[in-house]
């Protein structure tokens, strides 16, 4: 049984600094590798939002007591989150297939996500990003850098960015030609560059793509048999934490679709990973599978001893 | 004539902050393009100097004032720039190649270059990086943080890092297959990530590796037909800026050679190009040519019109 496998990684399987980075990703290796390891072809998309803040908030910080460090977009600052995550990511699945002596190559592509700019996100920018400020300071800094700011939770104001969803990935071809050819291939991180087209002219912009709905359109695009997301869960839950919760092991789409209706799943937690395996679901051909369960728990859900999995 | 084309292009070929480098890309897209539009097979191999010291500085200084913000290893510093750079010039030559509607896929790959760590730049690390300091600071900072310092041409004091000598590309059957479905490569950016290899297990260094030494590592490795270094110069000149100045279109090896011997040419300019270049020539099977001429004439020099070439 040889699939072709997408991985949407959450955040929880990379470290929040490069030391604490560097013995996540060994951890994680193990789990990608045991997937590998039974003749699978595999693609990894993970998240960058601990990992693209540090980046942003360096790049802040250092221009207020030094003039040679310029003002980083968040398009450019997600690139070199991609570069940051992936080598370490590449390097520790690498080093995990040579000590079981598994001859298969990995890469880190750089990869950017079509949006499209009339994406009703643009107009209500609603992700908060980087620092906390004082009402008075982001209210002078927007003026600045033309950013849009909002209140977050009441733990004080931030700059919001749009949440566009992906329409299209541009390196889509090259991932397919490399999965093809057997290559484990780390593609989309954090959601991907969000990247919006103007008469054919390609250019970045500054919005985070959740990486859920992004590693979906991947999971498509390359007609994946199965769409796995990764997290810190062992799988959904209905009434998750009480008394009388119940794990889904096999929920149809309709039931999920009824519990969605039924606020049952956290907006930007479980909700948005169980919209993107009904999506995958609902638009790829028959007999693809998608799962959700925690990276710990991913050799087991393959076997079909965890996970909750969802068909058509 | 369709050849496979490695070229390595220098650190002018980018901006120095991100404005800059936005219409740097721009302006070598031409020049790329102008190489894919015949036909060939290209793929590209940048510096990183600029850049990589632009993030060093950013966190450098970002933790002085920030807690949050950790120290970041040379080698992550430069994945970083590695995605930096290369979403800037993917993206560039895509909107060229669309422009002249030319249907080629391009992509960046996060590279690691291995190196071997009884390479002789690891026990005398001679290559300044990153900040100047007075001597007393520097030797306080350099305890603290394990650092090899020295003093740099009366300049002040800075960090020395090793400047091994690449030995391999672990990427280099993606590279290899991507090439062959027509695609256009980044890879091996900055010289690639430094890597030394302990019984199987890859580890990341902070060295710097010369790219153009990368570059013809992987010209090598690819098999090439064609190692172009596009550079600020429009080629090869013996008593380069003299009034008996002479440029050297068709030098042989023997006589390159020669032009070393009698330091010519500048050490970490001229010098390791020339030196590429022959090593390329020497290694590599028959009908193979190097050149080394400005990017504004890398069109030019394929017709044979600029540049100084290279034969057996």
């Amino acid at each position: 049984m040889k699939n072709k496998i997408v991985i949407a990684l959450g955040g929880n399987a990379l470290g929040n600094n490069p030391i604490e980075q560097y013995e996540a990703v060994a951890f994680t290796a193990i789990s990608i590798v045991d997937l590998v390891e039974k003749g699978n072809k595999v693609m990894i998309v993970h998240g960058n939002g601990p990992q693209v803040g540090m980046i942003s908030l360096a790049f802040e910080k250092a221009k207020e007591i030094e003039k040679n460090v310029p003002s980083m977009p968040l398009s450019l600052s997600g690139s070199m989150s991609q570069g940051y995550i992936g080598l370490q990511l590449q390097q520790a699945i690498k080093n995990e297939l040579t000590k079981r002596k598994i001859k298969r190559n990995i890469v880190t592509l750089i990869t950017q996500t079509k949006v499209d700019i009339n994406d009703p996100s643009f107009k209500k920018p609603t992700k908060p990003i980087g620092s906390f400020y004082s009402e008075l300071e982001i209210k002078k800094i927007a003026k600045e850098k033309n950013w849009q700011v909002g209140e977050d939770s009441g733990r004080g104001w931030r700059r919001m960015v749009p949440s566009p969803k992906p329409i299209d990935i541009y390196e889509k071809e090259i991932i397919l030609e490399l999965l093809e050819k057997d290559n484990i291939v780390i593609a989309g991180g954090g959601g991907g560059i969000p990247t919006i087209e103007n008469k054919g002219v390609l250019q970045s912009i500054d919005a985070v793509i959740d990486k859920d709905l992004t590693a979906q359109k991947i999971a498509e695009l390359v007609e994946a048999d199965m769409f796995m997301i990764l997290t810190a869960e062992d799988g959904i839950w209905k009434n998750f934490g009480k008394s009388d919760a119940i794990f889904l092991k096999e929920p149809s789409i309709k039931y999920l679709e009824e519990l969605i209706d039924a606020n049952e799943f956290p907006e930007g937690s479980m909700k948005p990973k169980v919209e993107a395996i009904i999506n995958f679901i609902n638009n790829s051909k028959i007999n693809s599978k998608a799962c959700i369960t925690s990276l710990k728990l991913a050799g087991k859900a393959l076997k079909n001893e965890a996970g909750s999995w969802v068909k058509k």
